[in-house]
């Protein structure tokens, strides 16, 4: 009986969410284990299918990580940091668009085709959907910020009712130019943002933002995060993540969730229940 | 941890059903103890808002039972008996429509209005949506079986986005004819099979169908079903809810069910479980 | 010859009309011998379907008279009357609303859908469609004025191609509430402020209003109608008819007609005649 | 009140015909003094305008007659005759087109604007609208027959709300061919049975089909037709008219009338009254 | 290989003006040689067809020339003349209706017809599209110039697939009124006006405007233009031609042509290449 | 004069063609020097935005050649070889994804969208667009031949306005499968006949098929295509470019051609000229 309780609790709070986010856009931005381990790649596919089958319209942005690393070794092409920051080079910039939208964008398109989520996968060059600018005035060479996005492809592909997959490579909008490498989890801001997104997630390999103690912490506002990132609690690889939500949250998205990919159906949990399982930031 | 795989089950669980249901007409017929008790009728409400908001069609079709009883009793209107079964005289009749038609059927629609699915309230009199011929050439007076339905009326509902609510009374397409009483079991299993419903579900103030040691029993066939009749484990007035289970079932309705309107959100938890709570026919 | 010019006469004037009111939504309060005598009951719901045949859109507003007051006096459920009004105590409410919604609504639904003009029945409950505060500050009990009609539940049924039958009943949007009990003649009048209605309809038991000997006037403006209320040519039960004639066309209503329900076929000589055979109240 | 029943009975009879009528096609052969007289043809563009605006569709096809015959005269071209029939020569055909295209045809259609009944002129060439061929192997020279018409631009004029007043000429669908003259009366026929029309009326100088008496016969049937017409009963003039009449009728038109275009409003007379006014030919 | 590289050029060039004016309305004035040599005729309705093939939409406005001339001849009516421009009679009005609308504009659609470009003809008394009052108070009897253009049932013709060919002949909204006879130069820049054209061209017996050493003028700008009529370089039949450009061009039309139409297949050379065969007038 | 007649002759023949290949899909192989000159890139894109904009619907279908071989090498990836046909394994399966997915495709896109033609580029993973089976049971490793064709995507992308482009990668619809390496000239035909295809145009290095004595044959039949290679006439790398084009014509495109893609706009002179550039083969 107890356990017929809980279920009814699940149910109700499940139900809500369904009904809060019909036909909301949720832009996903995957990466990490989730992205790398056969058994999370197949709990996420799943997860996508289900939030899409219940209504919403999730959008998947992904990174490159590691295989666009070991490709530039094979390559043997030296790469030149700023700041530890890699430069990219028009060498490497080639190396970055056949592993981004070559080979992943497509790897995610079959993952999520397989489980009856049909995907598309496009990246930014595509109807020179993304148009970027050089970083910091060309300092970091074919690494680009994003100066504007004109969404209507994207929102064509949901329309048409397929999922879109995008990497995050940008047009220069000039004949003959390799275009840009793009930081992926502000892409996926940006993207939000265009697309009038409800929310975005952000899938890592840590539990969320943690406190002094290393507690999870559920919710947050700006005005915290950023007290947090001062105090020196948020740091290192979490403060670009932290500051991609904040992006987002101030260009209109109502969420900012980041989560714990190494987690199963870890999308489903912070999305359909009111305890949720990782960090989220608001307004 | 353990609950967090419990939670993740019944949300897949939830979701597959909701994905599955979307679209599909389900009929409710109301009766008993959901229908009497205050707690028990918001319950209900938040169950058929909750089942719309997620895509499916609720329809509801309710009976009238005591009102019509103590009303006929304060009129001092005396019922002749046929077989226990009693005979609507005419002016029996006006009273079972005042109850159901501008009572009972009222009240529901408010019901449902206050939880956010907006209803719309109707009986087999509107739009001739019923036709009813005499019972028994007539030895049960107004008291009809129904000969024809129309549901473009219903599907004009459900279309305009409201809950329709029906009232168990039918036409006789005659000038001046009272129109007939029809027993609600039947007329939701036949309103099922007219709307080419995905289910019916009869909620009721007993567990389910019981086996011989009193213990519910989860799935039925037809044929086991009358087997169980046959055997006298089915008995009482439990038979007539499961014939007009296997009527919806015989008419072209995949499912029947028959389950235990004093439980709590019953509704959502046989609709959207894997397990169920009471008793589902199949063909 | 006479007769065929007389004929050329009554067909030029009818299709005069019929070309201005097409489309027009002409709401119409019924009541009186109109809705009692079986042989005017069929006229009407002929010219109903005429009116409908032809384009216009005609909805129907009833109250319920004498049905209410015997159904009271069965059931010995006593009334208190403030100056000469009577109070709506909560075991009226249920009687009213069983009358006017459960039995005379049905009844009109019944005789319209044999004429070809097929009926939907509603109450104000339905879809929250009208929603009423008390009068008087409660005094009169649980009867209603109207606070704000949301109409879009009748566009429905008209789009659809019903004919919209209107209980003057009100929701009080308030969980467990019975619900107020409304003029009919009032709520006709806001009925057909709220639809933008072309022309509303008053079917009484007397000519028209009458001048000081007795004759019936043609046309009246809402001036000449306050002053002939002040000088006492209107009186008793006409005034309450003509003030809501008069709030129909303050609200943008563009004539009022107050007709002989006792005179067969009364709607289709007073709308598609230019003599009109009532009285007919302009701006 | 005798005059009231009467403006009932003319009332009821002309709304049964106007919901039996609505959205039909009734060709209209336009000739005679209806063509000439200036009451009458005022009479005759009101009418067209009234059933219009109650929602047939009138489609007008006009002759000539003694428009052409003078321009000939004055022009002093010379006609040849066979079997009393005029020879229609190159020269003649030039001036048969310029009055009935150019000069007729226009003045209908300006008729008709000035009564609310938006027209629109064309002939058989516009769009190669009516195909034909020479009558008799071409003995007649450019007098023809229709081989074939493609209604779709008479659709098109009606579906954006106008009347189509067509001319009596056809293209030979040949380079440098000056087009064929067409027998009005059989041109209505053939566009009412193109057009799928519900009625053809021939608007003509007698009061209809008369008996051995001289008394006008109310309806015929073809077969009756044929009857009087060997019986000599049906003579002149009026044998191609009834044959035009049963060419449409063969064709699938349901009904065609013969009637007195020397009377007022003939049209609203033979079309809203039961009693008619002239000769209804039926299959 | 020269010839390829010409052909390509050729292409490059049509290919830019097609995209550039697909879906625009381009109103050609058709008149003089183009009008009456055969040859040049068909050349004439090749182009018409094959820029309405390639997604443009012409519209056709015809004078009439020597045909009204002779026959007013041949019916011995005498004109009279003011400043050599002739005064419409009520006979000449006649003659000049059946004409224009009767025998020049079905000729022309026969023409269109037989070259796969569909037409309707009609003149401005169709649906009363052109409305006109009289010049000069009436010094000019039924000679009218245009009030107001009412192009609906142009853009009507135009979208369902059909070549608009229209008459300069204007109504006056009276009953009983001729209409007037309208110049056909300044009827068609009223009407590219009224259809917000892209272009007008006006088809001359000339090669286009031609400066003092009588070579032909590219291009022109309204003051330039004014300045050739000052110093008499621009002068005779070519100043109403200017000023019919000049008065499009005011309305708010890109650009006016002046071409030569004895050339073949001039109108296809002046739209299609970037070097043009007359003269092109712009703001 | 001469060169007027000339360009009049090739408007006559361009709007011809471009009126019979208004709306219809004109799949185009593209490869060759035509994909690696600067010039004759710019040339391409011009080319196929120009066919685009009037009208028709290009589809561009890419091989990878010289680019995928160089990286193999950068890799150090030795290829088998049987037939002299290489063997794709799976190392190479994903460097022949990553250069015609995500370098090539992407490449094109590029240069399309700084032409006007908005293009997308995909591959036949998205959307599961292209599913294929081994070659020879395997014995060519990942390379596939095409078992099915769901063109639905490309018609979405068509219908949203913009040019495909189509890298030759299938699905094999399992997961974790890497896919497989398809020919791009048989993808070509297959597309096309999937998509009921007008044309197919393969741009190769050569000026078309070639006779005996080396000079171009402008048409050619499949039986006489098929005679020229028994002949030995047509030989080598000719061998598959002909039988994909057969391939093509059998499935129902009307057309397929062979061009000469060193040379500039030779797809509009091939497809614009009656002319022609190259070898056309048809049934």
């Amino acid at each position: 009986m107890k356990k017929k309780i809980e279920t009814v609790q699940t149910l109700l709070d499940a139900l809500t969410y369904i009904t809060k986010f019909r036909g909301d856009i949720i832009v996903v931005k995957y990466g990490g284990s989730a992205q790398t381990s056969d058994s999370l790649k197949e709990k996420f596919a799943q997860d996508i299918a289900l939030l899409k089958a219940v209504g919403m319209k999730p959008v998947v942005v992904h990174g490159g990580g590691k295989s666009i690393t070991s490709l530039l070794d094979e390559l043997n092409i030296k790469s030149e940091f700023i700041d530890g920051q890699r430069v990219t080079s028009k060498e490497a910039m080639r190396v970055v668009e056949m592993v981004l939208s070559g080979e992943i964008n497509k790897n995610i398109v079959s993952l999520l085709n397989s489980y009856e989520a049909k995907a598309i996968g496009i990246s930014g060059k595509d109807a020179n959907f993304i148009k970027a600018i050089p970083k910091d005035e060309g300092r970091f060479g074919y690494t680009g910020i994003i100066e504007e996005i004109n969404p209507s492809i994207v929102f064509n592909i949901l329309d048409d009712g397929f999922v879109p997959v995008i990497a995050p490579i940008a047009t220069a909008s000039k004949l003959n130019h390799p275009g840009f490498n793009i930081n992926a989890d502000l892409a996926a801001s940006k993207i939000a943002i265009a697309l009038k997104a409800r929310k975005v997630l952000f899938l890592t390999d840590t539990e969320g933002v943690l406190d002094r103690d290393k507690k999870l912490i559920k919710t947050l506002t700006i005005a915290k995060t950023n007290e947090l990132i001062k105090e020196g609690v948020i740091s290192g690889g979490m403060i670009p993540k932290v500051n991609a939500a904040i992006e987002a949250l101030k260009g209109g998205v109502k969420k900012a969730h980041i989560i714990d990919g190494r987690l199963e159906h870890s999308l489903l949990l912070e999305i359909l229940t009111s305890s949720g399982i990782g960090t989220c930031i608001e307004l």
